[in-house]
């Protein structure tokens, strides 16, 4: 979807569309005090106090109407620049905006008010010259918001909209706006029961629900397979390490802010980790290496802790404790372009059989001339970097380059993939470092025994466990291929009474071979179960009558398609463990 | 191995015994100042201040010559009695002993001291007559000790002995302890890299390695399989809460020394779980259910934290970070004792797909005269305990009862295991609880549309992954049954030069058969070769010489065995993968 704060023509249009939700809402409610109204990605909001007033969904197409008029009037937005004592005077009876003024900036001498008509608000703007410019908008919705995002404070009325130059344009924005809710992985994860969170348990702490938890072992399992074929081990550590160990990795100092607060036991002081490397390095740490022995490659499904204000966190797709499909590649200098090579492989490997099509590789290099952010070792740097873009050339792959985006530690290689709706996310990462396997002191003895420095690559493939089930519910719908569904098959007898034996013959023939099915023999109408089946997307419904119990036959339809086909017990069991063992995608 | 401490006799001779070792060192070394020497379970031990002295492996056999000696020479051990003023006098060039009376309680008005020959300590006693009763004797170890544990004090000289009644006790007492040794699984997964630990991570925080990596996640997917067949419904839930969790559930009231400090972040307090019942109460909870939906069965594999004092911790066995096999069943009062018949077979069975003969179950019932600690609802406890009861009968398991041994909320089984070294272990535990599903006010429909309350089944079969790997290690002494092996076969060319291509043919062959497979064809004897193989236990030592390589043949070795056999590569695939697919024990 289009970012309307950086589309300078939007912003402008949006900010003056807020200003105008603000006069319309002043006609309609005498005591409206109004706080801020910026302009965001989506839109556009106001912060405003109705006092004891709490809106409700009838109260948006008021307001809008209201704006429609003040629209056609037509009148046209004028700006006036006050010094601050002028502008104290000016609204003098209203608390929010002089608590505005109060804070602006020493140096301002003058401030700007924008008037329309019978409203004059405190904006810097700039606006669009008259209210007749705005036609296309709309107010999507409307929430609680503590003034200032303070819980002690009152609560103020949020309202959203949107503002668009066309009709069309409008149109468009509203359609996307609904098939992102269609799609979003909050709604269908709790439609489909796959995950839960609780104030209890906190927030951005999601609970996987036994439907989510299948799918999540199911990804486990292909990765761990995929990991396993390559010469990857796995390992288990603890999700906890000592503040020393993030002091000896760096990371208390760069990304404290990002890490939940220490705990102190006896005369340790534990802290949650937010990332798994440094345990990873004690791993490697653990023996001695020959030059024969690299690439030690180690694997883990390892849960890490991240804060996020309880403000962004967002079901699946941003929380607080999350779990990284993560490892870490100990090579060789020499052995960086084959290893390098090989994640690339895995990657391109996974999106196959996930049917994702639309990604770019995003290949971050130093910026030469930053000496300090980046370490000074140019021929470290040219050699990786080079190496890096010649394996990608190798292997065709589209990719562009971003310079000075490389981290400080070493170049790397991101994915960007685009979702059905929203913005592009990163999935997958391929990090090379130079710093870590230093701060740790690891060591390999080469060919002539001397002692050297292995490389690290870290690199996730899923990213999170997570957040790519987020993502796969949003482009999937929640309507999964058949090897990740919880449910695969439903069976469903015409009549329980007369062919309930059948089903549950059937029912239990397919699960004595792995498959995850659910009798639906309730004492309700066909049509109301047909309709339940497809409503949770399960991808085979199986509908049993007197003819496929006469013949021992199965008549089943895909999620989606109206059509039935009538095959054999044994062809129906060939075909659905052929379609799991494959992954194959839903057509 | 014998409780000493618990034992009078012994109890009294391993104190006389610390008393004539301090008396021996005291001869040896003029300076030594003594601090205290208690009796522990394993003999006793002698906290000593050698000045700048630091005990070496050669001082012990000096020491018990000298303790010999003495003993032959079989003085009386006199006791007198002291004022405290004459105490202070006595000891007055002492100062640990000056701290120890000083510390006394204000209400001994007389101090005792016992003296053997030339030596007198401060002691209450009692003790034997004469040192000559003190022949047979050992002394284990030293080590060193911070005075008072303090790590800011002066690190003392700790030196742990025990001692008999006879020859015969003590020569069994040392064979246990080697034996005890050789099982050790701290030894063990050191040896064959199965986990390992760093302070940078923690006390009582172990990282699993590689190799114990696949023996846990062979034992996670043992139990899965067995958990799903049976209905089981796997979930993920993060390893914190908040606070308030824990004073729903009451654990923050009663558990909470065993916790974690909180971490508060922002408005929230959170603290690493202890248990995972709370969490599953809200995943139960969060959906309606019907009296035809239970039993659910909710279960993960689940992370928990529990303090241990760092000088408790012990490898795998106790730790702070641990990982269960939990489950929490919900049933209906009617449900009860076929639910604990499943869990008592899932126990079973397990117990005889690992060979362990030697358990007895305990059922807890409460104190009927305990209205305090059991609350007050004697039909409940009744018919609860009589079905426990006659479950048990029925299936004809050995078990004893164990009145006022249950939890404050419902009766319990645990299955207390003998190993082959040490004292008892539980494994295995399987709870009523009738009170946690009322403080989480959970409900399902009865068939009368009424809210009813379940009844919550806490089990666990493995315990905790950690101690349950721990325990396997210490039976099998890392020789761990092959589908359990880290590496199950190691493939040695008897020449890599000859016979090196066909050794990589078999080990490939292998590995495609999803078979943990290890070529050695490193440019060393072929006896040093196979004896490395038998120290790793690896179950399955190919010898591939001329024959073999011409004939397409394997010959093999089991371990700890010297006898060699000749099979085809088709027979030793067959049968390899029977042993691993049956899951069989080492004969």
């Amino acid at each position: 979807m289009i970012n309307i704060k950086e589309n300078e023509r939007l912003n402008k249009m949006n900010h003056s569309c807020a200003h105008l939700l603000a006069q319309a809402v002043k006609h309609l409610y005498k005591e409206a005090k109004f706080w801020v109204g910026p302009v965001i990605e989506e839109g556009f909001y106001y912060d405003i106090d109705l006092g004891d007033k709490t809106l409700t969904e009838e109260d948006l197409p008021k307001i809008e109407r209201e704006m429609k008029k003040i629209a056609k009037d037509g009148k046209r937005i004028v700006r006036h620049e006050l010094t601050k004592e002028e502008a104290l005077e000016m609204f003098k009876e209203d608390p929010y905006k002089l608590d505005l003024i109060s804070r602006m900036d020493e140096n301002e001498t003058t401030i700007s008010c924008y008037t329309q008509g019978d409203f004059t608000d405190l904006c810097r703007g700039p606006h669009v010259e008259t209210v007749k410019e705005l036609k296309y908008f709309k107010l999507i919705k409307h929430s609680g918001a503590y003034w200032k995002g303070d819980a002690n404070n009152k609560m103020l009325q949020r309202i959203y909209g949107v503002c668009f130059e066309t009709e069309e344009d409008l149109d468009n924005y509203l359609q996307e706006l609904e098939e992102a809710k269609q799609r979003d992985h909050r709604k269908i994860g709790k439609e489909q029961e796959l995950f839960m969170t609780h104030e209890l348990v906190g927030s951005g702490m999601p609970l996987w629900l036994p439907n989510g938890a299948l799918i999540r072992h199911e990804l486990e399992n292909y990765i761990y397979q995929k990991e396993e074929a390559m010469g990857y081990n796995h390992v288990y550590t603890p999700c906890v390490g000592t503040v020393n160990l993030y002091k000896t990795s760096g990371h208390w100092d760069h990304y404290k802010e990002n890490m939940f607060p220490m705990m102190k036991v006896d005369e340790e002081e534990f802290v949650l980790r937010p990332m798994n490397c440094p345990h990873h390095m004690l791993v490697y740490k653990n023996k001695m290496h020959s030059y024969r022995d690299l690439p030690v490659r180690i694997g883990e499904f390892a849960t890490d802790f991240r804060y996020e204000a309880s403000g962004a966190v967002k079901g699946l797709e941003r929380v607080r404790c999350m779990c990284q499909n993560d490892a870490h590649l100990f090579v060789r200098p020499d052995q960086i372009g084959d290893e390098f090579k090989r994640v690339v492989s895995l990657i391109l490997d996974v999106y196959k059989d996930f049917g994702i099509k639309d990604y770019k590789f995003r290949l971050s290099l130093r910026d030469k001339n930053d000496k300090e952010k980046y370490f000074d070792d140019d021929e470290m740097w040219d050699t990786a970097e080079n190496k890096l873009r010649e394996v990608l050339n190798d292997m065709g792959v589209d990719y562009f380059e971003a310079e000075g985006e490389a981290a400080f530690y070493g170049p790397k290689l991101d994915v960007e993939v685009k979702p059905a709706v929203g913005p592009e996310v990163t999935l997958s990462t391929c990090q090379l470092d130079f710093l870590l396997p230093r701060r740790f002191e690891l060591t390999y003895v080469d060919s002539n025994g001397e002692k050297q420095t292995p490389v690290v690559i870290h690199r996730a493939i899923f990213g999170t466990f997570d957040r790519f089930t987020a993502f796969l519910i949003e482009e999937t719908k929640g309507a999964f291929p058949t090897w990740l569904a919880p449910t695969q098959v439903s069976v469903i007898p015409v009549s329980s009474e007369f062919q309930g034996d059948y089903a549950r013959e059937v029912t239990e023939k397919l699960k004595e071979q792995g498959i995850r099915v659910e009798l639906d023999d309730r004492n309700e109408k066909l049509g109301y179960r047909l309709r339940e089946a497809q409503t949770k997307k399960v991808p085979y419904t199986l509908i049993l009558g007197d003819n496929e119990k006469q013949d021992n036959t199965i008549s089943y339809r895909l999620h989606g398609e109206k059509e039935t086909t009538t095959v054999s017990e044994e062809e129906f069991i060939k075909l659905i463990k052929e379609e799991i063992e494959k992954k194959e995608l839903r057509k």
